[in-house]
């Protein structure tokens, strides 16, 4: 680490990798030797255009997005998508089946309930979302299946897609986006908030078919239709420059690094340390089934609740920060997405062994 | 200038101040000493939590705003709020009126249509909008009288408030907000994207009448609903963290340099240079009637149009850049915001003085 950086665990707004945070830090009073910041630029400029266009060509090589896909800059966060997709893909007499693992898939759920009918395929909620369900039903005229293939607050992830026929797989991928290689193909829309895994807060990609725009309804708010941002290549309106542009650097570091091969690898190599030291103690108590734990948030409890409030501050001291439990679920987090080092998630296990040699 | 910068003219996104520029460069990487940089920040910490509770302070002590009106960070820019004010704020059996001024004016109204009644109680549209209307007339049973402030394209602005008895002023502030003193007490609900004079792209900010939001019907979009805002004192998602930060800075280095008087003054000067040398001479030729035009945005042709494009050419040559007028006006166009110093628009007055000189 740099600068007396300390090891971030955030959830989200989480750590970014240093050299983005360089290059965005070096071109913040004059891009490029243009004269002009990167927040200053109009979004029409060349330059501007380049840094779109280049984030959406590293993006594409990255996942191996086919062309029948459009590939959409919004703003709003995953909320606005839990409207957007009904709103745009649900038509009268057709259905929205979800997948309920978490918190987040049942606000998506609940907020669809005002556009339209809706069916729960599956559920874990009874099991405390501790596992991911392996089984789902879908309703008569299922317009699409909506998931949410990590869950940030439990810890959760689908390890493939749902095994089920759904005209259209809808994937709300805001905490594991760019964590692996997924087959685009196999989706019709996937959409991801930047700020957990690949960016700043303030943009939202969406990646879908082009062909689903024909559902959208006409009448809809301007800035919640989708074709608004596939007609005007995301600009049809200012979008969210800065952001943008640091999720281009993102995808550039990403492919700089080897691409979502390697990542992934690494990825699995960083959650391996930290649910190897779970499983091999009584101590501490990983809270997801082994088959559904997530490579990018890793929760427990220590067995003594007492020593949670301990574990925070000493962590905290020793430079490790941003543990705590979502509020809903109590306990420990550790999310380790892409831009958490190696290094951080060793410093983690580290502490995690000797906290328990000196409390347990 | 320092490092190298350039007099930057862009009509928004815009210049923002050196002094933002620098703070924000310097808690990139580790905000103020805590290990983690600005945009890696927890929306729930400690520290955000003082970020955006202070922005709203500064925003509150420079323009006076009164206890009860909201004050919302939202996103999706001025033309998520076309669709959000009708939709939230529109009643069965009532009419959105609007002053038809330019572009976003008639985008906002048309928008409007899909919610409601609408009602064009003046335009100026026939005079090319080269001058605000004097008079309006309000439609029975009017809702609210939607109007735009500073038209950036033409570049006109109203002098004052629209002078008739609507129930409700609602103003698109998005390229004049806090460029000087109004009465917020004479508003139901002022909205502003960040990007012209405060901020970066990726914040829009509204302000309302906390009573209005008893008009918002419910099943609306959770995130085009003004109470999920209000009533979550914005974070009920993760809000653009770094745009508000920036703006922040924004508003504490207009309270630094005197508030908005102060502004007001120096952008009166700034304006009146560029309009006093525009009205000197038949080379240059200003767009807008003298009683209507914009502090903001100064628009103009060159009575030699040929002289047009030599002119963008030269200007960027001598270090004056973003200086062409827009796509659908054409011509010359110098946006003065609040950041734009003086020394700037002092230097393209000589720059248009010398080009006059050599090819008058």
């Amino acid at each position: 680490m740099i600068e007396n950086r300390l090891y971030n665990f955030n959830p989200g707004p989480a750590v970014l990798p240093e050299d983005v945070l360089l290059e965005a830090r070096a071109n913040l009073l004059n891009y490029r030797g243009s004269g002009i910041g990167i927040m200053e630029m109009s979004h029409r400029s060349k330059d501007f255009e380049a840094i779109i266009s280049e984030a959406e060509a590293d993006l594409r090589a990255l996942l191996g997005i086919p062309e029948e896909y459009s590939v959409l800059f919004t703003t709003g966060g995953g909320s606005t998508q839990f409207s957007m997709v009904p709103m745009n893909l649900l038509r009268p007499n057709t259905t929205a089946n979800f997948i309920l693992t978490g918190v987040w898939a049942e606000a998506a759920y609940e907020e669809a309930k005002k556009f339209g009918r809706t069916h729960v395929a599956a559920t874990s909620k009874e099991e405390k979302y501790r596992r991911i369900p392996t089984e789902c039903l879908l309703s008569e005229n299922c317009a699409y299946l909506h998931f949410t293939s990590n869950n940030t607050i439990v810890g959760s992830q689908f390890r493939t897609e749902p095994a089920c026929d759904a005209p259209e797989l809808v994937c709300d991928a805001s905490s594991d986006f760019l964590s692996r290689r997924i087959d685009v193909r196999k989706y019709g829309l996937i959409y991801s908030g930047a700020q957990k895994n690949f960016g700043p807060a303030g943009v939202t990609l969406v990646i879908m078919k082009t062909a689903l725009l024909e559902r959208c309804p006409d009448s809809l708010p301007l800035m919640l239709d989708y074709r608004t941002y596939a007609k005007n290549k995301s600009l049809y309106n200012t979008p969210p420059v800065f952001a943008i542009y640091v999720c281009g650097l993102v995808f550039r570091w990403l492919r700089q690094r080897g691409g979502l091969d390697v990542i992934e690898k690494q990825n699995r190599q960083k959650a391996d340390i930290l649910y190897t030291l779970l499983d091999s103690t009584k101590f501490y108590e990983p809270f997801v089934s082994p088959e559904s734990r997530s490579t990018m948030n890793v929760t427990f409890r220590i067995s003594n609740r007492e020593l949670e409030q301990p574990f925070l501050k000493e962590a905290e001291a020793a430079g490790l920060i941003g543990l705590k439990g979502h509020r809903l679920l109590g306990g420990l987090r550790a999310s380790i997405y892409n831009a958490c080092p190696l290094e951080g998630v060793e410093a983690l296990a580290a502490f995690m062994r000797e906290f328990e040699k000196k409390r347990g």
